[in-house]
């Protein structure tokens, strides 16, 4: 099989081969229900239990705290409309760069009688003082702000955002879903009241993730039933998806300061190259992942040049992955001032475990390449 | 490994090796995201497409009427609550025997404003005429009656139910997690608006289910974000398992109807055997699966039984999977009229695929002789 060079980590992760090996026994014979009161069930309720502390411990986080649910999506709806569901409708603030399964569920609070505002971001994709401030004024409910952000790689300063949103009597989520694996997570040291996780962004499987919740937060669940995970999560649990999960935790943690040096390493080959064809890099101002780079060159079209760079054996992403069927520009970049023309060129190239010097070499090649095609397609239109 | 008996088909599954096969690769080099736009992507969205076909072909649908969820509460959550988000608050009515994962949500909607009943079933298990006629002269906004009982086993005249709750002007929803696979399911034939799967029930993975659903329903999503599947469920795709689901639908339906040949005469003999010990099996009057046996020894604690039976080497419930670790007696019984003390004595013995006679033989042995020692001990206690 014909395999692309593959650079959209932050859309998804190839399976680690340690985390396949160990779901495999899950999807073998080792099939049970967690639930079931006999041998195969209480080696699944084993497996759930030795799964949650590895997730806990990679976070800082105690395996209580831990909720699973099918993946960040989930855990980011859970944490929004269950604790609004506990409340009296009051004000939603949450960037104005989050990811849709944050915007969306506020959104949805927003029809349902609640005030929904959108923190705004400066040029470089931090959450903006001055508007964080007012946000403060008007006494939210609850905040979302993400760690880290999926496009621009931005990462928010989140200890202190928490801290202040709680001095106002707000509930604070944190979407880390990126930020796991690339930077040091530590839930206890945010002081968060909720923090998504998802594992196919880590080397773990799709269908999983999880909510860190603190204890003291009442939450109504989006699936309620059978009454698994506290309560606050029902269904039948996915055994394997699970143990994979935490295999990719532990995994994670164990290299992640090492990885991100060799990363940002690489990034910064990757970066100068893309400099050098005269590429905006967006938000080089502010701390941002190691593995993130989100480009724009004037007059090439992102989704052109993406598909381009496809047939030509990159894979990398235009816009956010999930919103990637979706023709506007990216709304991280509006929400940064960047003008419509150029958001639209924009192209995100992420970098993980598998990536390598040479990878990035030949990429940077194929991109000079592929961008000096379309400049004299441009040229000949013109 | 040791492997004990497995008579617990009601509660999950052991993945069909064919199933496990289709899921591999997508565990392995088919990791994209599916909303990418790349080779990985498009490989992903591919396997997707047939897979909804796949599970569409099962049950009689269309393609596009299957919205692909984390599982079976999830499905049976989002009808309940994605309708009633979309209507006036009014009148919900689920049976008495419902799974938790239907029971819960209708509850949720009951502390948010609507009114809760629950329809009656007779000393068999079926829908009470006479209550029946009584819900749909209150006019119900919103019907939900399983297909079949996940205890029982006990199949509901649901193509009935449906019409004329629809004639009432109620959506009519059905839990099918249990009827597929097991009974010949047609989603246009029940004439539901909604009606829900499982993939794990069925020699499929766990972390896959779906939501039939009749396009003319209105429903907000329980996942708000991404806007996959219609922007009913948002989240990245778990493409293995979706990949899996469509192939044990696949399987599931080209055999459904000798299976239940095969299945019936091996459950005959387990009855016969159960019969003469002195059980007293549930729902014998009614329509059932094939599959399912639900009994229960006056004197002889049904969690006991069912503990020295897991230590003699044999898997098999005393209540419904879900809820085992919950002490109470059996809703589905207790609906059904049983006393609680018979209730309590209750086990479920559910036979699949790799069911043989040799393993009901045996397993009618083990019971015969786990009985004995039971009573024994009883008579030395008296």
């Amino acid at each position: 099989m014909f395999a692309p060079t593959y650079l959209d980590w932050n859309a998804t992760t190839p399976l680690h081969p340690a985390v396949r090996e160990a779901m495999l026994p899950w999807l073998d014979a080792r099939f049970g229900n967690a639930s079931s009161r006999h041998e195969y069930g209480r080696q699944a309720r084993a497996a759930i239990d030795t799964a949650r502390a590895q997730v806990a411990a990679a976070v800082g986080a105690h395996a209580t705290e831990v909720v699973f649910t099918s993946g960040g999506s989930e855990a980011n709806n859970l944490f929004i409309k269950g604790a609004a569901a506990c409340m009296k409708p009051g004000l939603v603030a949450v960037s104005a760069i989050e990811h849709p399964c944050v915007r969306e569920p506020a959104r949805q609070l927003a029809r349902a009688g609640w005030t929904l505002r959108e923190i705004a971001v400066d040029a470089a994709g931090r959450i903006d003082p001055d508007d964080w401030a007012a946000v403060l004024r008007a006494r939210p409910s609850i905040v979302s702000v993400m760690r880290a952000n999926n496009e621009t790689g931005v990462l928010q300063d989140v200890a202190r955002l928490a801290a202040e949103a709680r001095a106002a009597g707000a509930w604070f989520h944190t979407d880390a879903v990126q930020a796991l694996g690339k930077t040091v997570l530590d839930f206890r040291a945010l002081g968060v009241h909720g923090m998504t996780l998802s594992a196919h962004k880590i080397g773990g499987p799709l269908g999983a993730g999880a909510l860190v919740l603190d204890k003291r937060v009442e939450l109504a669940p989006l699936i309620a039933g059978g009454g698994q995970e506290r309560g606050l999560r029902s269904g039948t649990e996915n055994v394997a998806a699970i143990v994979g999960f935490g295999v990719a935790c532990e995994l994670a943690s164990a290299q992640v300061e090492r990885e991100a040096v060799r990363l940002a390493g690489l990034r910064e080959r990757l970066e100068a190259a893309v400099a050098g064809l005269g590429a905006r890099i967006f938000s080089t101002g502010a701390e941002r992942l190691p593995n993130t780079c989100f480009f724009a060159i004037e007059g090439i079209d992102g989704e052109t040049l993406v598909g381009k760079l496809d047939r030509a054996g990159f894979a990398c992403a235009s816009g956010s992955a999930c919103s990637s069927a979706n023709p506007e520009p990216s709304r991280t970049l509006t929400a940064m001032g960047v003008a419509p023309e150029l958001a639209r060129n924009a192209v995100r190239v992420s970098l993980g475990r598998d990536t390598t010097e040479q990878d990035v070499e030949r990429f940077a090649a194929g991109l000079a390449r592929q961008v000096q095609e379309l400049r004299n397609l441009t040229a000949m239109a013109v």
